[in-house]
This record gives C-alpha cells, sequence and structure tokens, in this order.
C-alpha cells in the first residue's frame, strides 16, 4: 500500500537520486519533476535515469520563457538588489519552478512533495512558502532535515554507496570542492573551499563568464529599448544582431555579457535563517540590465516617485530573496513597482568592456529631462530669483536650530 | 564708503575673477578664498591674480585631510550613493568649502560671502545652507541670481570683454565645450555638448581615470584594512606600498583606481531643484573603497541592524545631494551611521582591473560569520528540525490568505 | 485697459474683499469665486457684496460632496494623520477648491488667480502648488507677499480704513483674537492669543464641537459598514438614522460626533515653511472615521501588507500637509493606497460619549482572522511545536551576536 | 538523579502550579521565579504554595521600579504604538522578566528555564529570545508545546484533576470566560468569549479603570515635565500632589487615569506567528504620558529629526511586539531614539477626564517654537517674498510633468 504520491523536485543528481529511491523505500510513489530553467543540463538523459530508477512518472518542463517574463522582468523593473550587490538569481528561480511543481501535485492528486534542499540554507524556505501558498493543503518532504535521512547520509560517500547498492548511476568525475546553482540568470557557488571567507576563489570557478583578462580587447555597443520597465528589444551596433522576445533578449545579455566578464561578484550575505554565507555569483545579462534599466528608470521617473519606488524595490528584494514571492505583500509590491514603470520607456545606450556595463546615452518619448530647462546657456522660464526664495524658505528651520543651539552654549558659560 | 566686507569663494577662473571685480565695483571690499580640496590648480598664481585684482585679502587654505576625515569618511560609512548610482563627490565638497568660508568671514568681520554657483544647480543651495546654518545672520550675495549682473553677462563673450576690460587675465587655452569641477574625490563634467542625454561623452574627456581600452594588462592587489567603518590601511600587494593616514589613504587610492580606469559613470540625475541633469563623473578612489566597505560591513554587522543602517544610508546620501550637510537632521543620521560602524573592522582583499574592482576576500576579529554554523558539512549546534518550524509559521499567514482568495473565487462563481 | 483677468478665491470677509479691489485698482479685471465646502456662510450675501465691489463675475459653487469623495475618503483609506495627530482637514480643502479654481480660469481665460493666504502659512504653498501643477501656465498673485500691498496693510486697522474709503462693508462684531479656518471637516484655529503656546485655549473657541463637560451622559452607538475601504453606509442603532451617500456620512458623523465634542486636539505643528506653529482643531466626524477605519482594516489586510501601506499612509500625509496633493508621487501614493483597500469591507460598531469613540465589535466577509485558528481552546491546523522552530530560527542571529560580544569582552580583559 | 534544575516563571495561578509538579515529575529540581511587575498579587501566598508543591527555592522580586525605568521609560521616548494603537503593555513586560529569570538561571547554575505561555501566542517568543539573546546555551521547556504535555493537559478539567491528585490548591472562584495578563502598565484580556470579534467585551471586564461613564463629572490637571524625553516630575494642580521617582510617576498616572476611565482600547491585532487575534486593553498612565510626550516632542525636535525618529519608533514597536528587546538591532534602534531625546524637555499642562486626555499648554527652554518668527503680525527676519521663490521652485517638477503628460495627451489624439 503506497503512502501517496510525492512530486519530487528532480535534478538528475547523485542526491535527488538517492531521494528518489529512498522515497520509494519509505512506500512513496514518485513522480519526478525536472524544470528546465536554462542550466546546462541533459535533459533526456536525466528523463531515462528517474524511470529506471522507477519514478511512476517523469514530468520535465521548458520553464525559460516563463521565468523570463514573469520572474525576471519584475526583477528589473524592481532593480531588485539583495543587500546592495545580489541579483537574486537563485532567489527568483525558485518560485518559478515551486509553481509548476504544485500545479502538477494538483493535476496528478498528489499531496505531497519533496526538494534536495539543505537544512540551512534559503532554498527550502523560498520553495516551501510557494508550495504552502499556492496549494496550502501540501504536505512537505524535506529530506534533510528527517532525522532518519541526514542521519543515515551523513557524507558524498554514504550517498555513494547507497547508490552504488541501488543501481543509481554514480558520477564519474569528481565533484568540485563548492556546490553549485545554475539557471538562465545566473550561476552560484558556494560550500566547500569557499566556506573560508578570506580564501579567493579559483580562477576556474567560472562557467558562465570570461576571466576578464582573457576577455576581449575591444567593446560590443549595445541599445537596449524599454517598454513599461522592461526590454522589448536588443540589437548590437557593431553586427546589426538583434532580439525582442524575452527569452532572446535575455539569452542574448548572457552571450554579450558573458563574453566581457561581466557580473561577477565575491560576497558574504545575511541568510533569512540568520546565518551570515558567502557566495560568488556571476550574472552577466541581469547586470547590464540592471544599468540599463537604472538610467531608462532615472531618465523617465519622476524624481518623488522614484524615491517611493526605491524603497518599494528594497522591500521586494528582501521579500523575494527570503522566498515570499507569493505572498500578499509581495504581490501588493509588485503591483505597485509595476504602476510606476508605465512611463519607464526609451532607449539606452552603452557598452560592454572587460566585466564592465557603460552607459553611453539614452533617448526618450516620455523623458522628464527638459535640456531647455537646465541648459546653463538658456534662462527659458526659469527665473533664477526664486532660487534665492526656495534656499532662504529651506533655511529658515536650520537658522532656528542653531539660534537655540547658541542659546543653550551662551546658557552653559 | 563701502558696503562691507565679502568672503568671495574664488575659484581662480575667469568667472570668479569677473565677480571679484564687479563686487568691488559694486563697494564692496572683497577677501578672496580659495580652497584646496585637491582639485589641479596653480594656487600661488591664483593667490597673485587675486591680489592684483584688488582683493583686501586672499585666504589660501589646503583643506585636503579635513575633506577626508570630516567628510570622505563618514560618507564611506554610510556607503552614500544618490539615486543608486552618484558618489556625491561635489556635494561632500561643498559644506567642507563654505565651512571654511564662514569662519573666514566671521574672524574678519565679513557680513557678506559670495559665490560663482549658477542660479539652476545644487551647489548654489548646498553652499548656502551650509552658510545660513553656521553663520545665520550672514547676507549672501549670489551674483548668477542678481539680474543685474546676469542680464550683464548673458555668456562668456560678455565676461571676455569685461575681463580685458579691467585688466582680468583672460584664458588662453579655449574652454572645453562643458564645464568641469574638480576635487580630490572626483570630477564632474556637464553641460555644453553634454547637455544632450544621447550624445556620448568624447573620449578624451576624463582626467583623473584612463581608458580602460589602455589601462594596464595585470591588476593590482590591494588590502585595505577598516576600523570604525573607516579605512585605516591600504597596502599594495605586489610592491609593499602602504598608506596609512586619511589623504595618504585616499590619495593613493585614487591613483591605483585611476591608473586601471576604476569609476566612471555617465547618469541622467535629479537636481534639488525639480530638474533632471545630465552628469559625468569619475571617482577612482571612492569607488574602490565603497567596494571595500560594503564587503567588510555585510561581514561584521548583524543583518538587521544593516537593514536599519541601509535606509538611513539613503536618507544621508539625499541630505547631502540636497545640500544639508549641516542640518539637526543630517547630524542625527551620522551620529547613528557612525554608531552602527563600532564593529566594521577588518581586513578586505581586492583587485582592480579595467574599470572593475574585484572582492577577493576578507577576513575580522569581529566577525559575525560563523564557519562552522554555516557550513555544509558540520551540524554544530544547528538543529535543521527548526527550519521545519520556522518555515511553517511563515507559512501561517500565507496560507490564511489563500484560505481567504479561494473562499472568495468560490463565491464569484 | 486691463492687465488681465484674475480669478480670486474670495470668502467673503474683510481681507479678501479689500484683495478684490486692490486688485481692480491695479489694472485687472476680477473674477470672484467662492467654494462651499462646508463653512457656516451666508452664501448669497457674498455673492452681491462680492458684485457690489465689482467683480466682473461672481462663481458661488457648492464642492461638498466632491470634496468628501475625491479628498475626505482617499484620506480615509490612508488614515491620513499629519505628526501623529493631525487630521488635516484643511490640508485635504485647498486642492479641492484650488483645482475648481483654475477650471474656472481656464474656462473664463484668465491668466491669474489669486488668494488671500499670508506669506508665513501652509495654504499659501496648497493653493499654489495645485495651480501650477495642473494650470503651469497660471500666473500667481499672492497680495500678501507683495511688498506694496503688505506694506499698505500692515494690521487690520489699514484694511478697515481702506475699506470703508472704498465702500467695503466693515464686519460690525469684533473680530476674534484668533484666526479660524472652517469646512466640512474641520475648524482650525490659530495666530492671536493662541501663538503663546503655554496659554490654554479659551473654553468658548470650538463651533464644531460641544464640551465634553456639558455633552450627554449616554452614547451614541453606531455602525459604519466599509466598501474598498470608504464608508458606505451609517446607522444609528439607537433611533436607527442611517446615511448612505459621502456627504451624508460624513455630515452625519459630524453631527454625532460633534455632539459628544469627539475630536479637540491642541497641537504644535510643523510648517512645511520649517516653523513651529501652534494650532487648534475639531474634527468630529474624521475623528470617528479613523478609528473605524483602522479596526477595519486591521481585520481585513494581511499583515505585512497593511506594514507597507502604513509607511505610505504616512508619505501620503506629509505630502498632503506640504501641498502636493497633485504631483505624481501622491498620484502614485494614492493609487497604492487604493489598491490596499480592495478587501477593507465589513462592519465596525463602535458607540461615542465625551469626546471618545470607542470600538466595540466588527464583522467581515473578507476578514483574515480566523477564530478557530487562534483560538486558545482549538488546536486546530495548528501544530505548537513549530513555533519551537520558529523562536529558534529568529534566535540564531541573537545568539551569534551574544557570542562575539562574549569574545570581545574576554579580549579586553 | 536529577535531569537538571528548571527556573520556572511561577505565576501562583493553576497553570503554572500544574507545571512545576509536572516539571519535577519528569525528573527536574524546580526553582520558581515570581516577578512582581505591578501585577495585583498575594506574593506570599504565592511563595508558599510553591514551596508547598516542591519548588528547591523560590525567587520573588519587586521589579516594578526597573520595569518603569529600563522598560516603560524608552517606549515613551520613542512613542512606542502597535499597528497604531497597541501601547506594548505586555510587549516589555516579557523582557523584564526574562532578563532577571536567565540571571537566577545562571546564578543558581540551572540548565533550564521554563514558562507557561501557550504556542500559539507573542509571549512564549518574547520570553524565549530574551532567554537565547542573554544565555545562549539555555535549554528551554515550553510544556504547552510539548505533546505529552499538552495531550494530557486538554482543558481546564484535566488541570483542575492533576491539581486534585497532587494536592495544588484549586482556585475557588470560577475563572472568568477571558483570560487576562496584567501589569504596573496595563491589564490586557483576551480568549474565550473574546474570540468572537463581533461580540461586545462585558462591562465588568475592565479592573484597571473606571468605565468614563461613571468617572468623576470634573477633571484632573496635570503638568508633567520631562527631561531627555523621560518624565521627571508630575504634579496635580489641584491639589498639589507631585510624584518624581520614575515608579512614582508611573504609578500616580495610572492612578489619575484609571480614575478617569483612560487607555481602554478593543483591536484586532496581528501576531508575530501570523494570526489576527483579538485583544482588550487598558493602559491609563501609558496613555497619558503618550500624548504629553507626543506634544513636547514635537515643541522641541526638529521637524526632519522627528520624521525619522518616527521611523525608528515605528521599527522599535514592531522589535518590541515580535520580541525582539534584546537584538542588536533594537539595541541599536534605541540608541538612536535616545539620542534624538537630549532637547525633549519641558513642561506639558493637560487635564484628564472621562476617558481623554487634552494638552492645554506646554513650555520648554529648549523649543525649537518661534513665537516672533511664526506670528502673524510680526513680519521679523522673515521676508515673505522668499515663499514665492520656494513655492515656484517647488512647483518646477510638477510643471514638467504635467507637460510631459499634456504631451503624451496630445500625441494619443
Amino acid at each position: 500500500m503506497s503512502k501517496g504520491t510525492v512530486v519530487l523536485a528532480y535534478s538528475g543528481g547523485l542526491d535527488t537520486s538517492c531521494i528518489l529511491v529512498w522515497l520509494k523505500e519509505q512506500g512513496y510513489d514518485v513522480i519526478a519533476f525536472l524544470a528546465n530553467i536554462g542550466q546546462d543540463e541533459d535533459f533526456e538523459a536525466a528523463r531515462k535515469k528517474a524511470e529506471s530508477l522507477g519514478a511512476k512518472k517523469v514530468f520535465i518542463e521548458d520553464l525559460r520563457a516563463e521565468f523570463v517574463a514573469d520572474f525576471i522582468w519584475p526583477a528589473v523593473q524592481a532593480n531588485a538588489i539583495y543587500e546592495d550587490r545580489y541579483l537574486l538569481g537563485t532567489s527568483v528561480a525558485r518560485p518559478c519552478i515551486a509553481r509548476r511543481q504544485v500545479e502538477i501535485a494538483r493535476k496528478e492528486g498528489a499531496n505531497f512533495v519533496s526538494h534536495g534542499a539543505t537544512g540551512k540554507g534559503n532554498d527550502q524556505i523560498r520553495f516551501e512558502l510557494t508550495c504552502y501558498a499556492l496549494y496550502p493543503q501540501v504536505k512537505i518532504i524535506a529530506p534533510w532535515r528527517i532525522p532518519e535521512f541526514y542521519n543515515r547520509f551523513r557524507g558524498r560517500k554514504d550517498l555513494m554507496e547507497y547508490a552504488e547498492k541501488h543501481g543509481i548511476p554514480v558520477p564519474v568525475t569528481p565533484k568540485a570542492p563548492w556546490s553549485m546553482d545554475a539557471n538562465l540568470m545566473h550561476i552560484s557557488y558556494e560550500s566547500g573551499i569557499l566556506e573560508n571567507p578570506k580564501s579567493h576563489a579559483p580562477a576556474d570557478l567560472y562557467l558562465m563568464t570570461k576571466n576578464p583578462e582573457d576577455s576581449p580587447n575591444t567593446p560590443d555597443v549595445l541599445e537596449i529599448e524599454f517598454r513599461n520597465g522592461v526590454p522589448v528589444r536588443v540589437s548590437n551596433e557593431k553586427d546589426g544582431t538583434f532580439e525582442e522576445s524575452p527569452l532572446g533578449i535575455f539569452s542574448y545579455l548572457n552571450t554579450v555579457g558573458g563574453k566581457h566578464g561581466v557580473g561577477r561578484i565575491d560576497i558574504v550575505e545575511n541568510r533569512f535563517i540568520g546565518m551570515k554565507s558567502r557566495g560568488i555569483y556571476e550574472t552577466p545579462g541581469g547586470t547590464i540590465l540592471l544599468q540599463a534599466h537604472l538610467d531608462i528608470e532615472t531618465f523617465t521617473m519622476d524624481k518623488e516617485v522614484r524615491r517611493i519606488k526605491q524603497g518599494l524595490g528594497i522591500k521586494f528584494s528582501e521579500l523575494v530573496y527570503n522566498g515570499f514571492w507569493y505572498s500578499p505583500e509581495c504581490d501588493f509590491v509588485r503591483h505597485c513597482i509595476s504602476k510606476s514603470q508605465e512611463n519607464v520607456e526609451g532607449k539606452v545606450m552603452l557598452s560592454v568592456f572587460k566585466g564592465q556595463v557603460y552607459i553611453l546615452g539614452r533617448e526618450s518619448p516620455k523623458s522628464l529631462y527638459n535640456e531647455e530647462l537646465v541648459s546653463m546657456d538658456v534662462q527659458g522660464d526659469y527665473d533664477p530669483c526664486d532660487a534665492s526664495g526656495f534656499i532662504r524658505i529651506n533655511a529658515v528651520r536650520l537658522r532656528e536650530h542653531h539660534r537655540l543651539q547658541g542659546l543653550s552654549s551662551t546658557t552653559k558659560k
């Protein structure tokens, strides 16, 4: 008698293969679910592997287009950035994967979902909060938090032994001395030798970006066009290449950014769970887009609207990092940010070179930039005398404050 | 009979030379004040020029050390950045200059101060708010906002004619087709041909940083040591160079950053006065310090303290940009930020290359990073089961929200 | 030859009557505009007065319904309150009046608008920012800021003399030793003897609310029903009275609140212009609505949405106080707040007695309150063990912080 | 063999008496700790009861003075208020109690602490986060979250039976149909019949405040003097009573507030744990102090400092409500708020009547209120023309926005 059906977020790797078999061992029927969100993977091999391990069904789904349109684009609108540096490449992918996973679970009548995320990380939270939000009755099996599981598999060696015993294909190449998470937006590296915050990342770690020391000696020059705060076209000035679909645009920016070594960072960040961890990230296309979006946004958006929106963007970033993509507050913030983007429209010219993005110029039919008003050579409608009053009124409070301080220092004597 | 004494912020250039003579013409005694805040200037030539134009006294003061310690360092502690990109190089210099100017005015019994800032810009505000805050009774003469002045001098040609007529030395080299403001922290470029936001900045514009295309093909590797959130030592791993004074450290970072083309940006920003303007900035040392400080701060500061401090830093940046360095609120915010930096201590290793700063590693005696706690290979004191409860409690609200939505969608049918 | 046409915000009182005549004296054609926003005024007498003083046209418009629906209701949704206490009764009225005034100006082809607000207050700003925002080319004549006017009229005596000379009817009753501004939402009192912040307000000052010492000894019990965060019905449990139109609801709440002495405050506040001023306000209906709305909002809105919305509400209040009702940022904030109110629906029961509003109970079809979930007597779906994990994970950071502090105190020894 | 020593937060009531005996049954030595924070309790009877039940030691400690000075005073400085209405009377008491409890645990060498808080509430969190923060190694026994305990004691009946069986004195009066928590600052009521949010609270519920319908028909008039944002003296104008110690002041304000029925609220609030709950509170002295502090703070504090401080106060309130009194971020916020209070000094006159607090006037040697500057009758140093420039510059942005909108509406046609 089956205990029920579990939809397992399956990666094709050693850990989730062992989990698949272990779940069966515990009496569950297992449906393997593997999302294609742009990682480098042999999906058909993974399908066969899951089937051979006894998965009742295997779902392999190409979510790349919706990942860009539904998850990366809102992050672009928000200038989403966690703790001033991290572009949230993993954080935005988790709700995308988990959303489909619970759809499958509902459709297949599965009461359980499972995943291979560890018990100290952020991903377990992002994954599970999405599941609970979209499928409140779901039951979650997180083996790395179940004592019978984690006490049995205390290290990679235990997994390897279990794999051999249960006919799970064992990886032939030695594991890198760190762990890694890849998708269309970024690759993250952490753990292992990277846990020492002082030690430098090895030069051969990066898979998505060229080492700037080896990248081309001439820049690429791009024009990115935005509408409603999201890119609708990218073109290369040099060779005329262009892209107009979300996936096409983002992939092309990855290609150009990767070629020029854009978007590498090495940071210590604060996990939701209250620990500091060290992470290394490469986000080539996302880094280009952040710079371009900042430029067109400031060009077209009212200053005070932007201030309020900046605060909402910081809030959005925290929510997404912490796993609250599907929450009433994140819905609300996304709605407000999206509203702010109605006039964020126009073209940004930029060059990409040796790890950097240089904004060169911008134009927009909706810009609030008024060349005549700001010009030093034209007085226009602007009366400079007004500035005297503006300054003096702003000084009323400062002068009063000084008066009081003067009084108190006099009193002290 | 003199109308009184004016302390004029004198730059040595054509504009303030004309203003000096014009003020005398209006019946004032003029004291010329020229602050050395790191700009490239022949100060002795400027002194002679001012004297020859009839300045009653000339004060030339080297403010570089206090500029770094009193103004740049608080900005470093705050990670000060305006509208996500501008490092505030001009904004922090203005209160430094104006503070000394009103000290001189008080000491010399002058009731007036004057400056050559234009009527559409931010600098007039930064300058004058400082004066009013520190010397509330002062009277300010801003010629570019006085109709008799600006109607008489409608362009550079009028200034040249006036100069020739009054024996003011006229610059022999033609003026660049943009205006520029330089100090130890940065050079800004705006106006003229840069007013068209679409046109690219000319390659020969930059004076402080090498074009990354021509910068060295090997990085410099630096170690920066912080205490209380400010750098106390920088050393170059390659050649052993080191600096330990504020001015020495900052100047050295400028040298290294400049050599590698670090810190160039081209932005449209929002002036306090409500206009958008286009500015190009190069801030080599400041850009390196921002990255290094972000790193050591996140490494040593509690996550939630940092969130609150991040908000205060944004506030600080706005205040400084808008000219409120000397205000009760900026005093308050600086105090709070400074308090937050008590444990921001340690060393950051970084490399500088082709316009980029790469953080390589960090260490600190006061870090909240706990390698054992975060390690994937060690369970330590951490019980992964706790995370299940943490997630489920965080989901209570999300599930309730879903329940209500479910009810309402049912009702709708 | 006329200098052009001015639409004057005319109150019927001495000041604006003198301004009307003075404007004609200066060579303008004057259109008098008097808005009925609920103040106690003989509008027909005012019309005749304006006509007799030579107004080219007189517009008297009943704006009460749109004042409630377009201005007070958004303030209710925002829980708008300035500096923790002031309900913004004057602030929300100014853009309502000025909006109509510029409509008239446009329709009548008038290039000028004028008003009788003083040069130290907030109202001049609220008034003029609205005009500039909605009619950017307009020219504003603010006599109390024009030296020829304010030097001629240095006190009430000068106005009285001018009035007598120009056939302006002079008030027969002596002026109260304070000034006052009344509308449907509130009456404010300031200036004169109230300028001494220590002196108590006279008992006979208040016109809109009974002294609680003399108010009824039995409460009124009301039920207020909300939809989309605004009241749609109020009913009195005692006598069955009910109202369902915005104006009807608000007026009835004023009646009940006034009868029971609700909504009196005596505060020192900070004007936009940087001064502190003392104001006394009575806002009977608004105070009842604030309490009722707070109750139904917290009952129906997600906690984290509410936190974000609370920040937006504070921003909204500052914007409105400072005169930025018609600004891109206030539009944006109003949009966001309005979005947050979609589920703010239900009924609040309350009693009104001796200056106080007591919430008695509430119910809603859209409440997120779950009696079973929260009950101490039912375990329900909730597993108390989850709380242990929740607490322990929240403590991770606190324990780490303590560990570091322990280390540093050890080191210090 | 004992499993170790537990310091139990003992209340003297049925629940914690059963817990005391149950802990012994489980093999622990139990130290009973009962804090006097102003609740109405026969402390000596409680001591004897605990001893008779087998407590190894009994600590009964009068924490009232430190509760006021260390916990209530910072809340007064912060204007602490949760979700716009709740004055945090329970929230500030928990860390006060738990701080002493872990001091006793450390001193007595106890590795365990325990409490009787339920598994759905906030108090478990406030209690335990304090313990973990101050004594990171401590182990916490929360019986209401331990299945063996809560499954055994499913209702009051089970507790009663257990009590009888183990010689625990059983309360003779029937329990009120709600639960209650009392201390010097407030009494809270919740659960039982109050769980229905629609049902009105019974009139006889309140113990700390008179029903305003029965309260005196004449007000009391008080003067409260503040220094550094905390009260240092209260005096009654009528009878000359005065108090100058923290405990004396707060107790006297409770007496006067209670007599006049001040500080009753009925709210639905959001627990940290994500549920909405209904609570009824009476906070007589705290409510008077909040109004008085708001008044003197606005009178003496710069407007912009106050805006920043207001945000910090909201953050402080959330932190305290959620149990983070002893956290790095709450330390930081308390420090900043305390800094902001340096000039919050002066006297506030107020009357207390029928549930309301009416501010009558205020004076201060450090006020930023400038009667001459603000006066309508004195021009003083203020030039009204400055306001024109101030307004016009503030309008630059609004007019630009309108221009763009005009363009786009033209384009649309």
